[in-house]
């Protein structure tokens, strides 16, 4: 059956006008709900949203009993390595068991009207388990043993064995490097894997399956294995239908073969269903059993659907502590400095590309947390309000000030995390709102740099569309506008990964024939579109070729210093017993 | 007659062992005093100082009732302009009727023990006067016109007449600009005079006298015009006998000629005596009639003779918001980059040299006011204490950064007042304490620059001396030690200028045959010397070598940035109608 609905005025974007959406399955799909379950780095959070517009009638949070273990694995109490960074998984299944349920209770709506249920996770956030999904970790006999954990998305042990998968693929020519920009992440299933694999030969040999917490949830919801594309491809260097070679894998270590057995075979495509919700799943969430579970996703690939930007060409920026870029093309491209870029990645049928940015809110909380005196963090809204107020009534460029963004290394184009930052500029009059308006201008500045990289690159970008928490700075967005001087939409969740994991819900469950045509629906924008100036852009081009040249100065190695600024603190840190813990991103 | 004597070993640098001083005038030297008064921006110091042993017994501090006159003439109400820095010249004979008088009561001292007074100012601070020594200003009909008063040394408001001056130079090849490092300062006697005929055509005319505020304290002093070779030389171009010839001023404006008959034509060696203390100053002081007035004197080059440091190629860094570097050498040689040399500049016979580093205490101050969560304010010392207490925790480079110090601009070896702060390295991890090391650093980093340019051109520093009132920062100190691997010796004085117009006004009183005699008996020095640790000081090799790299990039026109964002500034802020006003040196 079909249903034909126009949206509500309020909830559309100035670009799409009077759009009809067909639905394909229930005439009452006034009355139905799906759920996202958006699971974050400290906790994960359920939203119920309306089937038929997207409306989020309840949501709950629930934080992870555990949080992030990265200083002792509390079976034990013993210490952990630097740069470790471990979860629990039955802490994912806790947030089924509470969120889900309260969320339910918040939106008022009885589980009957609930038609599926969708997940997105960070990622790469993997674990070893059984081939029965049972997690190493809750072996009696490997409660005690660190590598039997979930390595979460920022354990950046993995360095070592990372700097080796990218010199063997370089030294090799293996195809599929360039499609990562060149390098494959410390973060990523495959160094994670070796460092197992090194470290503690035993457990990886009593790991069945290797896998990103996002499909082991979805297991535990349906009962049984799948694979989502979206991680396989951006984080287990799945290309062209095939893992890494075994002649690479072997070369790297004798049994690192053994690996690709344990990852997913069988791949699904986003918007799938994954299987029908379990009794045992049923009775944590108070759902009914048997409605549909979704394939899997990761937080920043789930986004466009609920930012009604899923087109080719459409950049969405998800703005957090980093930001993430996402964007469907229709062809593929090699974008230098890219984090990957994967054929279905983000809807069935296109290439979705991913760059990003290793640090943005992150320094500016940064700045606020170490740079200014605490005069600025006084009154309405904290030091951001105030800074961003402050700063916002300088004319451009009235600091005299450049920042490269770069505290936390550089991720797209130069995927360098051993960079760090550098601002330049500054007088005896130069006051903390000059500086926080730089830094803010500087993540503008490295966001350009992205859209250039893919307009280069020959792949369009027609429109920016914002998400994630730093959207409610409208000072922010204004200076994004301006610098890369295109028109900066938003979207109209302020939870857009457990909305677009809704959105996979409904698909899954056949509410709509696809995402596409569940995102026009249930997506949603803001009706603020921030338009640029064309003077504070002129003004902004002359700071912007300033970047430029730095960029290129500091971080293609004109001059190294950065680098060897770090190797030396590295030295001097190691010579006086001082660990080398980063700030992870 | 002469007395022979010893000084307690407490009061003798490592380097002295014993040395015999001759006195030539008086057997009672321990019952004689001299008066040293330091004018500063803004108050007047008086010390009483015993004659045979530079034993300070007294002093007095008075603040100058003006202050600087920078935003609104007090006479009339008028606004200034932007970068105008004027003072009142009442307000010095002011510090005479109570400074001296103050410090004569606070030492216990009798007048008639006093034998001589010698002053040192802030320069260039010029005013107009008439041939009698009346300051324009004090005219009735020119009490309202801002023209006619002092033109303190922080007045910036002669940059365009500077910028001509030092072009119109380069065309010629006027010979003496290469003792200036290439350039002439907008602060010094030249650019203020051209400013003010252009400015006020009509005053420039009733100008008589263009004299330092030095020269005409002195002259209030002694009712006598005299002048000293320093400022002559340092401040306006006096080189090798004589001014800048007729044809190169004239070439600047037609009337500019004249201002040299309204210089000093008859210059005083330093040291001398410039007359007896009139009956009038004799009453403001509460001294007695006919004693001694030396010769007048700059605050920086009358400091070495009171750290005892006044041989050749002892280099005295008299170290406060700024750093001035000056030393004596035997030899003439082009340094690049100083800010001059003068023969007899510092002591007669010698070639003085003048450097300076434009921004030190202040670049430490702006950063504790501006840079630091209010938390690193808490303690005893305050701020600078406990952020320099939790950076001398860390090994050298620990921190990760490397700073250039030109938060107000460069003043040697770049001669550069554009430049602007460069900071670099910074992660996500970078606290306080780094960057304020770093910035610590960064000076020190600068005046190894000078050393170099130093002995690169021949003439060798064999010893560091530190005055000024950063030298009670140890662990700046021993970065310094460090970072030039050489011992720093430290000034036994807190107050070195007026001290060494002490030892002036003993010369000058005829208590010792040259300043040298007097400078061995009464300047002093720290029993503390820093030794330069081997290990640290191989570390900050590899630091300084980055800064260099960096400096050179940034300073020398590789990547002229920091200019292009100086303008792109001065623009965006001259647009919005905000005024420049920069932060004075």
């Amino acid at each position: 059956m079909t249903a034909v609905r126009r949206r509500a005025p309020a909830d559309r974007g100035p670009d799409v006008t009077a759009r009809m959406v067909q639905m394909s399955v229930n005439a009452n799909i006034d009355d139905q709900f799906v759920i996202g379950v958006d699971f974050g780095t400290l906790s994960g959070r359920a939203l119920v949203v309306r089937v038929a517009d997207g409306a989020e009638v309840g949501t709950a949070v629930f934080d992870y009993p555990h949080g992030v273990i990265d200083h002792v694995l509390p079976a034990t109490g013993a210490e952990l390595p630097p740069d470790w960074a471990l979860q629990d998984p039955n802490d994912y299944r806790e947030v089924l068991r509470h969120a889900v349920p309260a969320a339910l209770a918040d939106a008022g709506v009885p589980a009957d009207r609930v038609i599926g249920i969708g997940i997105d996770f960070t990622a790469c956030t993997i674990l070893p388990t059984l081939n029965d999904g049972t997690p190493l970790c809750e072996l009696p006999d490997l409660r005690g043993e660190p590598h039997a954990y979930v390595k979460l998305w920022k354990h950046h042990a993995a360095q070592a064995q990372a700097d080796r998968i990218n010199a063997l693929a370089h030294d090799r020519g293996e195809p599929w490097i360039r499609r990562y920009g060149g390098k494959i992440s410390s973060e990523w299933a495959f160094a994670k894997a070796l460092q197992l694999l090194e470290e503690a030969p035993d457990i990886f040999r009593r790991t069945e399956r290797w896998i990103e917490a996002a499909d082991w949830i979805v297991w535990q919801l349906c009962g049984r294995e799948t694979r989502n594309l979206c991680t396989a491809g951006y984080k287990a260097i799945f290309q062209d239908g095939t893992y890494p070679s075994s002649s690479y894998l072997t070369a790297l270590h004798p049994e690192f073969g053994e690996i690709v057995s344990k990852l997913g075979q069988q791949l699904s495509p986003m918007g799938e269903r994954a299987g029908g919700l379990t009794h045992e799943a049923a009775e944590w969430t108070g759902l009914n059993p048997g409605i549909a579970v979704a394939i899997a996703n990761v937080d920043a690939h789930v986004t466009p659907p609920a930012a009604r930007a899923i087109g080719a060409g459409q950049l969405v920026l998800i703005m957090g502590t980093s930001t993430c870029h996402v964007m469907n093309g229709e062809t593929l491209a090699e974008v230098p400095g890219m984090c990957g870029v994967v054929r279905g990645g983000i809807t069935p049928g296109m290439w979705g590309y991913e760059a990003g940015q290793s640090g943005v809110g992150d320094i500016f909380g940064w700045y606020v947390e170490h740079g200014v005196p605490d005069e600025y963090r006084e009154g309405d809204g904290g030091a951001h309000a105030r800074l961003s107020a402050l700063a916002a009534e300088q004319p451009v460029g009235a600091h005299g000030l450049i920042a490269l963004d770069w505290w936390n290394g550089n991720r797209s184009v130069l995927v360098d995390h051993e960079l760090s930052g550098v601002l330049l500029g500054m007088t005896l009059a130069t006051r903390p709102p000059d500086i926080y308006r730089a830094l803010l201008e500087s993540t503008a500045f490295g966001t350009r740099m992205i859209v250039e990289a893919f307009t280069s690159a020959g792949l369009p970008v027609n429109e920016l569309v914002a998400a994630g928490g730093l959207i409610s700075n409208s000072f922010l967005m204004q200076i994004y506008a301006d610098v890369t001087r295109r028109p900066l939409a938003l979207i109209g969740s302020a939870q857009g990964p457990a909305l677009g994991s809704a959105i996979h819900a409904a698909v899954a469950a056949g509410a709509y024939p696809n995402i596409e045509a569940a995102a026009a629906a249930m997506g949603k924008r803001s009706p603020v579109v921030y338009q640029p100036d064309p003077e504070r852009a002129d003004a902004y081009d002359e700071l912007y070729a300033e970047y430029r040249t730095l960029h290129d100065y500091f971080g293609r190695g004109h001059n190294d210093v950065l680098h060897r600024l770090r190797a030396i603190r590295n030295r001097a840190r190691s010579a006086a017993g001082l660990d080398l813990v980063e700030v992870a991103e």
